[in-house]
């Protein structure tokens, strides 16, 4: 008998902010194939017993390519177990979880879906800075700031550059620099506040408020590493009502 | 002792869509003040007891205005109450929940977040639509199609008419006929597929598959209703390789 696969968004890392579907679906399962950025607290929920098989891949190291992976959710089907695909997120929202659904769905494979609270949100949720807001951002754009190795970021700067839009940023690290001046190049404005959240919701949260004048600068000083997203946009100014009061600087979200 | 309130998504429409996070805040709270859009099956995990207090707003009928949902949030946390401010979607994504948490924080009332999935995720979950993929859209960008009564719809066409980002417009249902000209004025192809989702993930959800050039008319024969979401864009072509095989027409989800 054919299984099935469950593409479930783990969400942005606190195991609280998955879904109850995502949760269930997770618990069902008995093989897990997992990402490099689901979080140990969610792996924890994986049944007794269930296969473990990590997938993960790190920027400019890709221990399992893709096609390999569309395999192993291909055979672990066939072979009449109940998949769980987890990857952090939500799956319908970059990740490739949609190039895993068309693969499996080709050959006949039973594909169910949660989605997931995206990074974005759970940046929002974590420090109260809202993705729209009446009179400073009327719409909310996501983008991916990396590209594969051999790919230029070919963004489209003009486009991008809207101050009455908040504009995120997933993957953006190591090319926070060019995005920056390219927004700045197309009119937004040096001033524009711009928050980055590293690893948000998780115990390893850290936050960096700045502008898009010093934001390359300002990640480098705070050794900000990925998965970092930046958000940026007037409702950045919105973080400063917050009772935390962050400062313009890094702090650890829980030092 | 003053109370608190927790701004909670009530996601998309299916119980089961919420966040743990948010069904377990709803459980904790003695106060319940709620939109007309939360389902059923969702107040009916409201605790034993609790006093539920409707601020609904349909389009064009606004039983209670926002600065009256603003004290009514002060005065039940001021009375020491636990208070769940629930919300269609992400309370941080449209639906003004920063507005009235910006309200509360400034009055000295505590403030607790539980993200919800949005409307977006939720249609892409149901109908195996993704938000983004691999050569058909670097990103998704979410606008509402709406604006109160006494204002146009200013939407940036030229920015928003863009074949490589997925569009998804919110409350569009009576503005969709201007919405499509905008964009295929700015360049889009009338061929450009869209799908309307009405509901989506309640028992109610409706879906529509149509293109940019005939989706006015296709949502008036439909018939489409309010609340109803449309994803513009390449991704939408993804929906004929899902089982149920979406034809170019009209069709009840559970139907």
């Amino acid at each position: 008998m054919t299984g099935k696969v469950s593409l479930i968004g783990a969400g942005p890392g606190d195991a609280e902010l998955m879904t109850v579907r995502a949760q269930r679906m997770l618990r069902e399962a008995d093989v897990v194939v997992y990402d490099r950025l689901v979080s140990d607290e969610i792996m924890a929920l994986c049944p007794e017993g269930a296969t473990l098989i990590p997938v993960g891949k790190c920027p400019k190291n890709h221990p399992v390519p893709q096609d390999r992976i569309n395999e192993i959710l291909w055979e672990q089907a066939t072979a009449g177990h109940v998949v769980a695909r987890l990857k952090g997120g939500d799956p319908m929202i970059f990740g490739r979880g949609s190039e895993e659904a068309a693969y499996l769905i080709e050959r006949g494979i039973t594909v169910e879906y949660a989605p997931g609270i995206t990074a974005a949100q759970g940046a929002s949720c974590s420090t109260g800075v809202p993705l729209t807001h009446r009179g400073l951002a009327t719409g909310v754009q996501y983008v991916t700031g990396h590209r594969q190795a051999d790919k230029t970021l070919d963004l489209d700067w003009k486009r991008l550059a809207d101050p009455d839009t908040t504009l995120v940023v997933y993957m953006g690290v190591s090319n926070i620099g060019q995005i920056a001046v390219g927004l700045m190049t197309e009119g937004l404005s040096p001033a524009t506040p711009v928050m980055a959240i590293s690893r948000a919701t998780s115990a390893q949260e850290e936050r960096m408020v700045s502008t898009l004048g010093t934001v390359a600068q300002d990640t480098r000083d705070a050794g900000l590493k990925p998965p970092t997203l930046f958000i940026i946009g007037k409702v950045v100014s919105l973080s400063a009502q917050q009772p935390q009061d962050l400062p313009i600087e890094a702090v650890r979200a829980n030092g």
